[in-house]
């Protein structure tokens, strides 16, 4: 390491110190290879500093302690701080695991995520120093157990390539999707592979080489012309998960770095290029003038040569530089990085690494980041970039959460669209806000394409079931208290604080909640109430204490709202309907029929844990449920006069259908309902015998489909 | 116009003699404005020679005598070529007039442009003498009546503006739209010219224009900066022939000349270009590399300042040149023209020429001319130029007439689509031969954009119609004769040759065309045929010789071809229905039923030209047909129900509809229908009460709608 770092540098001994720190740490321990443990952060630190060109002292350090929190008992970040400083232990405290937590696997895996990068957000250096950690763990693979070997490669692509392509680090990137997707998909990596070398060789790609030469050997232009061979990344579909020789159009491309600091000779250069090779119309693009989000820059034109097309970049040696090695410019002493850049990694880390909704939507929101940018402007001109797919509510969260909770639409281009539109390339946008909160359905979410607005939906959307529920489980404690003679007080009184203590929860208001989202029992504060706790008990226990045939509890429903009332769809049951259990999760409400059979059989449930659903009917629903079916027929059964046959008084806005060929029969009825004795008159005639329904109901029918 | 002639030239003097027999012939004739007639040829010389550098004398001898075969008794085309020679006989002649003919206006306008266009694809010069002879004519405009004003200016927004474009020729262009807009909208142009005019100090505009100076004096590029304010032509939306503000988004365009000979300097002049303004993404087109059809070459960059849009072209004196003058440099002797686009032209004008479609038709080909263009490849990577919106089968009938013909589809690349499919820029696209000829109906030729591509479909059309006017032609003269008696043998005999004579017919084919194209009575055949013809008779004679209770003639319909077939808007017969009644045009069968008020009122038809229509029934349709309706409820009559009860033997193959608002209630309905009986049973249940249809039918439902 000595040949890394600079001996003059007072850092160097900090790194050295450290190195002798963990090696007497992590004495003793062996990994799955045999060799000694601290081979592995030894080796991570080698990654930086040698392939990165890391030449930071307490980049490395923490490089070499970065497991010690993890695997040795009693070192924390207190006793890192101590001897090496908060960066080295923020940077080894970053790169720690989560482990302390009654949830399972996957759970304690997406913890881990959200904290890296949350702490990444702060301090970028954790998610290069993990990045170099995953790059020796599957450099060394082959050591460990099948299922481990499989997680880690798996993560790798879902997680790690993609953030490793995020801070635009281009050889590391290349390496994590080359070594994971070897290993996940054997063979097609190899069928893969053998056409990337044959492109080596390629005539083709040869003869264009000498051709760029040539063309740039008759001007005055220093330049360096690099072909590329794409790796095996390029191939992989991250949104359909396939690795595919047909996933890429794109396989060789051609760089050609002008060495000159007069960034108009990269335009110069395009003129030697188009008129050598045909460019292919409308693929110019210019990433100079406007460079992307991550500060990419570069002159991209498409040219066709004997039947296929290349993509070609120029630009400066800098812009180079930038291109090839990205963030990690930021330890290296070489250039300086642009402070908004900066700013805008640590908030998509921060928004990522705090949102909410769940590991695969946090995956995906990783993935989305690889996409196509686009640029749209406001009013004003100033040029804002998105992914490709962004949607207005993308646009007006981007600019202030406000203007995205009360978005009721946009100008684009001077025409109105709803929430929902999907943005281009160059269209000037206009946010119209409304004086209504945004009207939130379960889709909503998914049509995003930003972390910042999918994080403030899904944090809009636990607010109304966190609301729910607590409603909902102040109502089953107050049944039960009911039930079992206790008076109504008893909730205010000492014991309820003691309860608290026990369940590790803050407010009464919490337990609510807990009560509400099925996440602890309410026979279990029963128990506690009626008997003052001192220790916690198992639920089981607690079950047995009470009547198997106790009778449900009731949950009243006088009006529906998407993002928390769901209709199952094994049993299908319909708004309105008698007979109808609810079950309760930190997603919502979701009803079932009583007589379901996966209720029973799937779920396993305890028949007192469900609550039998009474619709309140008094009033009619404020605002509208609007159903749309899909129906199919299944053994020939005409369609048409089912459908002709809607009762009259239900108002069916619209309906789409294929009729011809009596088997493939299907129709889709947009149905309005306007409260549950109008649910239940539709509802009772569907579906007829020889029919099927795939039904959902959402607050607004979607412009497209 | 001897400053514009070189006196050395010989064809100098063939010019001037020229001009003193047009003199001669025109003595005496006088123009509406008082002047003598010879000022007006002499003013299309000047026009020719001054604004237009035209140098060829035989060009300006053919402009002074452009007038005289039309205008002066006893001048020919012989006569002109004996004096002036071939070349000048030709060019006068091509703008001479229709005038003999029997057709109406409209049709002899008609003629008269078919014959200009066809004549200039063999000699251009006819048409830029016909567009100098226009614009003299817009000039001096006020001197004529009005009605004739109205239309020279709108058949110069229609025909002759869009052909100076064509032709590339930008200033007569920019003129002849000026003055036939300014006539034509003459409150709307005194606007918008006011808003030209306040262009021209716009302060954005001027500031953007020292920042170009600026820009390029910091290099050692030779340019010249030109702003151009773009004239009223450009407001005016000819696909919906209105002229506004809004049509245009681009209303000041600077034009960059580079003063070399080096394209690649264009390139860096864009440099210079995009990192001063913000160039506007995706919009960079390179039509140096990629030449229009039209051979104009410029880099093309839309740059973003204070809040607009401003188009910036680049490109080097030599293209400045052709982009300013277009075609007029081949009678300038300045500069050679691509012998290709000379190719193009020429068949873009013989195609439209040679158009059996229409004068509305023709026009409609002509204003496509204008559209953007579009590239797409073969799979061998030969680029082909379309006007934006082409679909496959432009692109079929483009390679081959017969690809066009027994085109199924093709792959866009690599995937299937139909022959109606849109191409988009840089597509590649390989048409797929079928063994069965392409499947027409009436909408086909209307989705295609190439001139090639509608006239191919309308030959095809008219071939068919004509087919099948034959052998209607031929029933009615046999159901006649039979009718009076006559042998079936006469029409082989001496009498038919004598019938062809008088009435000016090759065949007694084209007998029978005539007759089943309404445009010769068959009374009037029956009377040649009972009486031998010594000269021709007035129809209306005849007529009264014959019976006017003698019952219709009869026409079996088997089967329906939507390209002949059409069921009249007027009382919506229906197929199968009984009391139809048909009237025969050069454009097929149209059918009505029997107690049509608007047929009896407005066609003025004597009941006896009208046929009795027998729907043959025996064998089913070899080719079903598709019936689409539009109903709509007219006083909140459900619509669904109507829907639900359609006959269960009928195939309804889809159906779209909205339902929600009782009064605005639609429905769209696709019906397969194979055979009269079907058709019986279906139309006689529409529409019901309450219900109004809109009906149409043809050979394949479209995809989009």
């Amino acid at each position: 390491m000595a040949r890394y770092l600079d001996p003059d540098d007072p850092g160097t001994r900090l790194f050295f110190q450290a190195l002798d720190y963990a090696e007497e740490l992590h004495q003793g321990q062996i990994r799955k290879s045999g060799a000694p443990y601290i081979s592995h952060p030894c080796a991570v630190a080698e990654i930086l500093a040698k392939e990165m060109e890391v030449r930071d002292p307490e980049m490395l350090a923490a490089a070499v302690l970065h497991d010690v929190i993890e695997d040795v008992p009693d070192v924390t970040y207190e006793s890192i701080r101590e001897q090496f400083g908060s960066v080295v232990a923020e940077l080894v405290d970053g790169c720690t695991k989560m482990t302390r937590s009654h949830k399972d696997r996957a759970a304690l895996k997406d913890l881990t995520h959200s904290k890296i990068l949350q702490t990444a957000s702060r301090r970028l250096g954790v998610l290069v120093i993990k990045l170099a950690d995953r790059l020796h763990n599957l450099r060394t693979l082959h050591y460990l157990p099948q299922p481990k070997r499989q997680r880690i490669a798996q993560e790798t692509v879902e997680i790690y390539a993609p953030l490793a392509a995020k801070l635009n680090i281009f050889p590391l990137k290349r390496e994590l999707y080359h070594l994971a997707l070897s290993y996940l998909y054997p063979r097609k990596s190899k069928k893969i592979l053998n056409a990337i070398k044959a492109l080596n060789s390629d005539p083709n790609v040869l003869e264009m080489e000498q051709l760029f030469h040539r063309a740039f050997g008759e001007t005055a232009l220093p330049v360096e012309v690099r072909r590329r061979v794409k790796g095996l990344g390029t191939y992989y579909d991250a949104a359909k998960g396939t690795l595919r020789l047909s996933n890429t159009e794109n396989r060789v491309d051609f760089t050609v770095v002008v060495d000159s600091r007069d960034v108009r000779q990269c335009y110069f250069a395009l003129g030697v290029v188009d008129t050598t090779f045909r460019p292919v119309p409308r693929t110019l693009r210019d990433f100079i003038a406007n460079p992307k989000n991550n500060g990419y820059m570069s002159l991209h034109t498409r040219v066709h040569f004997r039947g296929e097309n290349y993509l070609v970049k120029i630009r400066t040696t800098e812009m180079d530089q930038w291109a090839r090695h990205g963030l990690l410019s930021h330890w290296r002493r070489s250039s300086q990085i642009d402070e908004a850049y900066l700013n805008e990694v640590s908030e998509f880390l921060r928004t990522i690494g705090e949102y909410g909704g769940g590991g695969p939507q946090r995956r995906h929101l990783i993935q989305l980041s690889e996409a196509e940018e686009i640029t749209v402007y406001t009013p004003l001109g100033d040029a804002h970039v998105f992914p490709e797919g962004s949607i207005v509510l993308d646009f007006a969260y981007k600019i202030h959460s406000d203007l995205g909770n009360y978005c009721k639409g946009a100008l684009v281009n001077g025409r109105f669209v709803p929430p929902t539109h999907v943005l281009k390339d160059g269209e000037t946008v206009e946010i119209l806000k409304s004086e209504e909160r945004l009207d939130l359905d379960p889709g909503l979410e998914r049509l995003c394409r930003t972390p910042k607005a999918r994080s403030a939906i899904n944090r809009e959307v636990n607010r109304r079931r966190r609301a729910y529920a607590q409603w909902v489980g102040r109502e089953i404690l107050r049944q039960e208290m009911e039930h079992h003679g206790l008076p109504k007080d008893l909730l205010a009184s000492d014991i309820t604080r003691l309860i608290l203590e026990v369940l590790n929860l803050k407010a009464l208001e919490d337990l609510f909640v807990q009560v509400g989202q099925d996440l602890v029992s309410p026979h279990l504060v029963l128990y506690y109430l009626q008997d003052a706790p001192t220790r916690p008990v198992s639920q089981a226990k607690v079950k047995a204490q009470f009547d198997r045939n106790h009778s449900r509890n009731v949950l009243r429903v006088p009006e529906l709202d998407p993002v928390i009332h769901k209709f199952a769809g094994c049993c299908h049951p319909f708004p309105g309907e008698r007979q109808v259990v609810a079950t309760l999760s930190e997603r919502g409400i979701t009803f079932h029929r009583s007589s379901c059979r996966d209720l029973s059989e799937r779920h396993d449930l305890p028949s007192q844990r469900l609550l039998d659903v009474r619709w309140v009917k008094e009033t009619p629903w404020t605002r509208p449920i609007f159903v749309r079916l899909r129906i199919q027929s299944k053994d020939g059964t005409p369609l048409l006069p089912i459908i002709g046959n809607t009762p009259p008084e239900i108002e069916v806005r619209q309906v789409r259908g294929r009729f011809g060929d009596p088997a493939g029969q299907w129709a889709v009825m947009d149905v309005v309902l306007r409260g549950f004795d109008d649910a239940r008159r539709f509802f009772e005639a569907f579906p007829p015998a020889g029919v099927s329904v795939e039904r959902y109901s959402h607050s607004e029918f979607p412009d497209g489909e």
